[in-house]
């Protein structure tokens, strides 16, 4: 604990004997819960706050308040609940997410062309236009999208445009020109560029096809960079988000996260996974760095991965997808790579972090640690990133070694139809199994993936406690076994998103000496069913005792 | 300007009314000096230094001492000048070359194999062997050497030794079967393998060959990395500096630095210019950093190359080499290109520092900078590295734009014979011509180079005002009308090089407010004549106001 004052100011007050400049602070008249570290609920009505930021004392409605006080808030019997904790995200691709045109909603190709009329106008950097989203069935449109649609409307600057699914790019004539593709181009192998009847390119190109035209698009300048960063910041802050897990950080994005925190632009709390080992000693060198920027950002180990996505069929499985009977996905590594590549990371204390989707990535993840356990021993917190489908036999080995199940409830409401489609019956017992996951002993840290999903937590929260999604569907739940209490999702979101970055003895309870990160919101979210958790609105979001952000 | 004290120990000052906790501290009794921002030479026998590590005030002979302090140091009539700032260095490189074997005074294949030996044995680690030095005429070899000659010492573990002159690379077969040559490889486009009668490699590889083994030696680990850092660190303390331009911080070179920071091991204060643009902008982003760690380290600008050098007549010269009639050197860049990558280095804010020896290497940045200096107004300080070769008709362009000279006195005394050769007398009126740079107006700015030449500023200070070397050749210097004073010369060293840096605000002069950064030396720099002056040894580095070195 430090205090820090001017020279001048501490003479003086030695001088004076007044009162001490930086005293406790005082958020009174709130309805405050928190969690304790053992997932055990605590309500109290005003939090005192030290100089440094931390939580100094949690009141009850009849303990006495400090006299002396630095300042005094009435919270006006306000909810106040802990920072959230996104357990798994990508900072800088939120903030490109946000900063480029989203036609996810359009319903016309006409619709998506004046979104993109108006987005252009409004950005006139970066001069490539970049975005994504489009869905030619969802307009009826009955044939892919032309260059000459986009040329309609933006002509002089390039534009790319991914579909939904990440399966194909858009794009104008500009930039089209500008990637130098013709007539003359080859389809790559994987890929294919839609042609009219004289071979050129009509402005589609189709999986590793994209590559043609994403290689051409500018690297992002310092300032897009920043300016993305400060974006992703704003829509953490404003979903009640004070920390979150940047899964997969570069060395460029750790560049734009410093350059934050040495310009004190830096609120979120962020705990760093470097894209593969490189990354991890490339910066932190042998073993995670400390907290930086009074615990604002610290590299705690290194995310890898073991397969692909259920979507498109990457996710491994042990036996072939339902709707694909030929396929079962493809594992990233051979057993003895991923092993290598996790006991590189592991000997230089780092956290491992490893992305498995399918039921024999899970499988080849857990049979790593139980070899590596043997080596590493102590508290090591191997975690499995979205452990969506995992054989029912493989589920109590995540508890055995305390692997961390790192999921996202909002990956089973949107995903569920898809994952009864790719998987059968026969496999869903243990298919995003939280409550199973919970009963056998394994830590259950939840995040959101944003941007793949919305950073809002607490759509996460009430997927969690209800398995329905925002329609309400299906109705009861599906899988509803597998539901958790509002005390075991708020956990997730908090104290165990915490325990899964080695943070706990700072973050995600609101305990004395632990960071005063808490949110006001405007329901009780320990009573309100799902549909209203859902909806719960973020006030103000309060950082290390400090107001972050506030709803306008 | 900040006190830092616990909290509880505030509370009980404010009770007690005991003195405050962290006062001022005095080093008293000393033979002090310093120059200011002028190079006017200020005599004191006391210095106050602030609790934060600045000074405080300078005290004469007669001067009231304070009451209250919290340190008092008698330092008995020792000497105290300012800490020495090298204008331009290698940080990591010195590290490197410090740990790696060093052959450069081996007189005898048989004592470079002796220190082989050593060195092997006490380096276990790294697994591959790498220095140089080696010179096989001043061993009267007759030969150049073989892979069998150092397999005779060294066979289990690669070794790999560079000539002297860094045209040449010995290698013993570990390394040879390592990197995979064989008879049958090439001999690459300006390479050439050493071979036997029957075309196998015989251990030498020359100019481009090099390559062929250096692509296999695997890249430094973080613990090396960190340990060149702590051992560079460790050479830069011991030789008075206590600040250093790093010319060239790679982005992995500026991870370890950082990481030296975040950890309290960084005493030396960097002022790092990033290696070329692409890394001031990943780096630092729109501008130069803040100072960081209490004033540790920056990003100030940008490190680019206009030329070779002279050695190896790769200095871009107006006319033919004397010694070479057919060759001008290359310069490395168009006009146009160095231009545009300068501007793009200026247009973010960033000071700009090119390398240049040769007379038509300093011309085409002089041209260059009158150029953007209509563009980009204000305080640039646009650097220019080395100007060795300097027509006499460009040197007044220095001071014209207020463009710094940062030169090297020990290259002079290492080069002047080569210069008179490269050269012929013709053009040696613009050669590392100091006295000539200062009475036309440019500033300028003293540094070593390092590891090119020891970082030890002493032999440079003694360069400086003698122009003569270690032997004292030549007797009287070498063109000696370039000499200058010990006042100009510890102003290249001091302020100058603060200067060059935008940071005479608070480096190279003892004023109040800077930080406290000073030497405790066995004489008087400013009187001793240069023999003695080369001799000066560092007793005590004190940086920010704490010790941070002390003779052993």
């Amino acid at each position: 604990m430090r205090l820090r004052m001017g020279g001048t100011l501490a003479a003086a007050l030695l001088l004076t004997l007044a009162p001490p400049a930086f005293a406790d602070g005082l958020i009174d008249n709130v309805d405050g819960v928190t969690l304790d570290g053992n997932g055990i609920v605590r309500r109290f009505s005003g939090i005192v706050i030290t100089p440094e930021g931390r939580v100094a004392k949690l009141l009850d409605k009849g303990d006495k308040r400090p006299d002396e006080l630095d300042f005094r808030l009435d919270g006006k019997g306000q909810h106040l609940i802990p920072g959230l904790i996104d357990a798994h995200g990508h900072f800088m691709e939120l903030g490109f997410f946000a900063l480029r045109l989203q036609l996810f909603d359009t319903n016309s190709l006409a619709e998506a062309q004046g979104r993109l009329a108006a987005y252009a106008a409004e950005h006139p950097r970066p001069i490539w236009v970049q975005g994504g989203g489009w869905n030619q069935e969802r307009w009826g449109l009955g044939r892919f999208p032309t260059a000459a649609d986009l040329d309609q409307v933006v002509k002089d600057r390039p534009v790319v445009l991914g579909r939904v699914d990440g399966h194909a790019l858009w794009a104008n004539s500009a930039a089209i020109a500008a990637a130098g593709i013709t007539a003359a181009t080859k389809d790559p192998p994987g890929g294919r560029i839609i042609r009219d009847a004289k071979g050129n390119p009509t402005g589609v190109f189709v999986d590793a096809a994209q590559a043609l035209l994403n290689k051409a698009v500018p690297e992002p300048t310092p300032v897009e960079l920043d300016r993305a960063f400060a974006k992703a910041q704003e829509i953490l802050l404003s979903s009640g988000l004070t920390a979150v897990a940047d899964m997969g950080t570069t060395l460029a994005d750790w560049q734009v996260m410093r350059r934050a925190g040495d310009a004190g632009r830096l609120d979120v709390r962020i705990l760093s996974y470097g894209s593969g080992v490189e990354t991890a000693l490339a910066v932190a060198g042998t073993g995670p760095t400390p907290w930086l920027y009074d615990g604002r950002l610290k590299m705690v180990g290194v995310k890898l991965y073991a397969d692909g996505a259920l979507g498109s069929r990457g996710a491994y499985l042990k036996a072939p997808y339902a709707d694909a009977p030929g396929e079962r996905g493809l594992g990233f590594n051979s057993d003895a790579q991923l092993k290598n590549l996790m006991s590189r990371a592991a000997m230089d204390g780092f956290q491992v972090a490893v992305h498995a989707i399918g039921d024999a990535a899970n499988a080849q993840v857990l049979d790593a640690i139980d070899q590596l356990a043997e080596t590493y021993k102590g508290d090591r917190r191997w975690r499995i990133e979205h452990a969506q489908i995992v054989d029912v036999a493989d589920l109590p080995r995540f508890g055995r070694n305390g692997v961390i199940a790192s999921m996202q409830p909002t990956h089973e409401t949107s995903d569920w139809r898809m994952a009864e489609a790719r998987l059968g019956p026969a496999r869903l017992e243990g298919a995003y199994a939280w409550a199973t996951m919970l009963k056998l002993g394994s830590p259950l840290a939840f995040g959101s993936d944003f941007p793949v999903e919305s950073p809002n937590p607490f759509p996460g929260l009430a997927a969690a406690i209800s398995r329905e999604d925002e329609k309400g569907e299906p109705a009861g739940g599906w899988r509803p076994q597998e539901k958790v209490t509002i005390a075991q999702a708020l956990a997730g979101f908090t104290t165990m998103a915490a325990h899964a970055g080695f943070a706990e003895d700072r973050l995600g309870s609101l305990e004395p000496g632990h960071m005063a990160d808490f949110l006001l919101v405007d329901r009780d979210v320990m009573v309100v069913p799902a549909k209203e958790l859902r909806e719960t609105k973020v006030l103000e979001t309060w950082i290390g005792g400090r107001r972050a952000w506030v709803r306008k």
